[in-house]
C-alpha cells in the first residue's frame, strides 16, 4: 500500500480563517484510487517550517502532495522553498509562459510582471502545465520518493489531481494495493453499547479489515475498512463481513449509504418525487438550514416554520392553544399537531416537526433539559417519538435534527 | 509567543469522511487568547504514527493539543499510546468514575463495563474531569513542555478548551507577557480595498502592535493585537491606535465588540427589550439557527418562516402574488413585504427578511447567482438593500445572514 502525506501550506489555515476542505477531497480521491493517506500536516508561509515539514514527510512516506503557497505574491514562498530543499534554482520556462498567457486570456486579464514570474520554475523537476491557473504544478523525485507541489485554489487543485497527479501516481505505482470502505448508520445504541454488541464480530475480523465507530449526534456511523494487495480478495471478504454486520444489527441499520443523513433523505425525496415542509421549535431553523445547504433542494423543500413562541405554534401551525396549556409545548399531541400543520400550510407530502427543551435552561423535573418530541408525516401517515438527549444545547439540536431525518427516512421506506 | 501544535487523531480524518472543523475553531480561540498555532498534524488510529507525531511535535513547540481517539471502543488508542509515550501505566481513578457516572446519568444511560473503563487514566498526568462526556481530559508535562489530550466530539472539545485548557495554559504562561486584542467589524470594503485604505496606519504601527484582516462572510473583522511584557504600557498604546483606527474608518465600523454579529444583536435586543421575527428565503433557516444556537434567545426570538416556495411567501407572509409575478421573488418590493409580514405574524418589534439566489443554479442575466435583497424593520421603520455577493452557495448564505444582522443592528442604534 503506497503511503501518502498531504502538506497544506498557508497562514490562513493556522489562525482558523479557512476550513481545509481540500485535503478532505484529496483523501477521498486518493482512497478511491487505492492510496493510503497516512498524515496531513499544515504549516504556515515560512521557510523553516515548510522545510521541516518536507523533511518529516519524506522520512515516513513515499509520496508527498503539497498544496498552496505558489501564487505570485510576496507571501507565497513554497516554490523557492522547494528549490532550497531540492538544492536547485529557478529557470525560465517558455512552455509555462505560454500556458500562463492562455489562462490569463481566458480570464480577460492582461499579463503583468508578477504573473509572468510564474514561468520561472525549479530546474530539477518535471513541470506539469496548470490549465486552470497561472501557477505550474511541479513534480520532484528523490531517492525513489515523490514530492508534488500544486495550487491551493480548490478547482485548480481538483483539476490537477484528477487529470495529472493521480493518473501519474497510478502509472508509477502500478502494483499498488486496494482499499475498500463500507459505512453504516446505526440507531438505538450508544457507542459503548454498540461496541458491546459487536465485540465478538470485531474480534473475529480478519487482519486486513478494521471496524471504526464514528459517533455522530444521535446516531452512530460504523465504518468497515479493508486494505490488501489483492482487490478481488478484498471485495470478497468485505462483502462477507459487511453482510455479517447487516445481519447482526438488522433493522437498527438506518442506511448503508456513505453520506450525511440529510443528503440521503435529499436523494430519497428527489427519487420519490415527494415534497417536504418543516415545523421547528427547539432545533430553531437548523433542520431547514441542513437541507437548504444542499444545492437543488428547492426541488422538494417547500419551507419551514420556526415556531419558537407558543403564539406562532397556534397562529401559523394551527396547534390547539388548550393542548399547549394542558400538555405543554413539548408533548406528543403538540408535536403531532405541528407536523400536521407543517404538511398542510406548505402543501407538502412529508413533514418533520420538533419540539423540545434544548437547554441549558427551561427544564423541569418532569421534562428535563434534553426532552424532545419529534413527529414525521407522509401524507396521512404519522409517527412520533419521545427522546431524552443530553444537557448540551448544541448536541440536543443536532441529535433532534438527525433523529427527525432518520424517522422520516424510515417512514418513507416503510410506506 | 507560545507556540502550539494541534494533533488530530482519527482514521476518519484521513479518508475524507469528516471535515476537520475542530482545529479551525481551536486555532481561532487560541489566537484570541494570545497563543500561536504553528502546526497542525493529522494521523490515523495507529500507535507508531501517533508516537511519531508526538515526538515531532515536542521537538518543535511548547504545547501540544491532541484531539480524538479517546472513546471507550477498541479503535480508540490515544490513551494507551500516551501511556507508552510518557512511559506510564493506566490506573483506576475514583473521581473520574464519579464524573462518568454523573455524565451517563445526565444522558439517562446505564453504566456498562466499557464506559467504566474510561475511569482508567494514565498515572503520570493531571486528570481534568470532562463534564460533557465520558472521556477524561489528560494533561502531561515533560521537560517544561505540555501535552493535553481531549475528546474529538466538538461540543466536548469546545467545553474543555473554554473551561479548562485555555484558562490553565494562560495561568502557566502568564509570565511570558501581556496580550491585548481590539476587534472591529468593518463594512463597505473588500480586503484589498481596506488594506489600501489602512496602508499608512499599518506602516506607522509601533513594534508590539500588529493588524490582522479576518475576512468574514460579507464583512471584515479587523484585529489589532499587541504583545508586550508591560501590560500598562500596552494598554496605553492599544488605546491610542484603536482610537486612530476608529477615526479613520468612522461610520464604516459596525461594531467594536469582539463577538459574532448575532451575539452583538442578541445583547442589543435583550438590552432594549425588543422582540425579533424572521422571514428567510435563500438563507433557508440559517439566520434562525444562528440566533437559536444562543442560550436564552427565547427572551426575544419569536420565530421565523423559511419561505422557500413562492406559495409560502404568499400564504404565510402575505406577500402580494402579483408583485412576485411582476418583480420576481428576489426584488425590493417582495423582500419589504416579507419583512412586514414577519413583523406582523410573529407580533415582533423587529424583523429581518432575506430573498436571493444562492446558487449554483437559478441565476439569470438580470439577476445572477449572488443577487440578494435584504430588508430589516423596527416598528414602522423599514430599510432594504440590494447585494451582489458571490457564486458560492455557502458564502452567499453566510454573507446574507451577516448583512441582515448588521443592517438591523444599525437600524436599532439609529432609532
Amino acid at each position: 500500500m503506497i503511503q501518502i502525506e498531504i502538506i497544506t501550506i498557508g497562514d490562513e489555515l493556522l489562525i482558523g480563517q479557512v476550513v481545509d476542505t481540500n485535503s478532505v477531497w484529496m483523501a477521498q480521491e486518493l482512497n478511491k484510487a487505492g492510496f493510503d493517506v497516512c498524515y496531513k500536516t499544515t504549516v504556515g508561509d515560512n521557510e523553516p517550517d515548510i522545510l521541516g515539514a518536507f523533511e518529516n514527510a519524506l522520512s515516513r512516506v513515499s509520496v508527498v502532495l503539497v498544496t498552496g503557497g505558489i501564487g505570485p505574491t510576496k507571501d507565497d514562498i513554497t516554490k523557492k522553498t522547494l528549490c532550497k530543499f531540492f538544492d536547485t534554482r529557478l529557470v525560465f520556462d517558455e512552455a509555462t509562459l505560454e500556458t500562463v498567457r492562455e489562462v490569463i486570456s481566458g480570464y480577460n486579464k492582461a499579463l503583468n510582471e508578477l504573473t509572468k514570474s510564474q514561468a520561472f520554475v525549479p530546474e530539477n523537476c518535471t513541470v506539469i502545465q496548470n490549465k486552470m491557473g497561472t501557477a505550474p504544478i511541479t513534480w520532484f523525485e528523490k531517492d525513489g520518493k515523490i514530492v508534488v507541489s500544486m495550487p491551493g485554489v480548490p478547482y485548480e487543485m481538483k483539476w490537477a489531481m484528477c487529470n495529472e497527479i493521480i493518473p501519474r501516481l497510478q502509472t508509477v505505482f502500478r502494483s499498488r494495493g486496494a482499499i475498500r470502505h463500507r459505512t453504516f448508520w446505526v440507531k438505538n445504541y450508544s457507542e459503548s453499547q454498540l461496541a458491546d454488541r459487536l465485540e465478538t464480530f470485531e474480534n473475529e475480523l480478519p487482519e486486513p479489515v478494521k471496524l471504526a465507530y464514528l459517533p455522530t449526534s444521535g446516531l452512530i456511523r460504523l465504518r468497515l475498512t479493508g486494505k490488501n494487495v489483492d482487490g478481488d480478495f478484498l471485495d470478497k471478504i468485505m462483502e462477507l463481513h459487511a453482510g455479517k454486520l447487516s445481519d447482526l444489527l438488522s433493522t437498527d441499520i438506518v442506511s448503508a449509504e456513505d453520506a450525511d443523513l440529510e443528503i440521503i433523505l435529499d436523494n430519497l425525496l428527489k427519487e420519490k418525487g415527494l415534497t417536504l415542509g418543516l415545523a421547528e421549535s427547539c432545533t430553531g431553523g437548523k433542520l431547514a438550514a441542513l437541507f437548504t445547504a444542499i444545492p437543488g433542494c428547492s426541488a422538494y423543500f417547500k419551507g419551514g416554520v420556526v415556531s419558537y413562541s407558543n403564539e406562532a405554534k397556534v397562529s401559523l401551525l394551527g396547534v390547539n392553544p388548550e393542548d399547549i396549556q394542558q400538555y405543554g409545548a413539548v408533548s406528543q399531541t403538540v408535536v403531532e399537531q405541528m407536523v400536521s400543520g407543517a404538511g398542510k400550510i406548505f402543501g407538502a407530502d412529508c413533514a418533520i416537526a420538533v419540539s423540545g427543551i434544548a437547554g441549558p435552561d427551561g427544564g423541569t423535573p418532569e421534562k428535563p433539559v434534553g426532552t424532545v418530541w419529534i413527529a414525521v408525516s407522509l401524507h396521512n401517515r404519522l409517527l412520533s417519538q419521545h427522546f431524552l438527549f443530553s444537557k448540551s444545547r448544541e448536541s440536543n439540536i443536532l441529535r433532534a435534527c438527525n433523529n427527525g431525518i432518520r424517522m422520516l427516512l424510515e417512514l418513507i421506506r416503510e410506506a
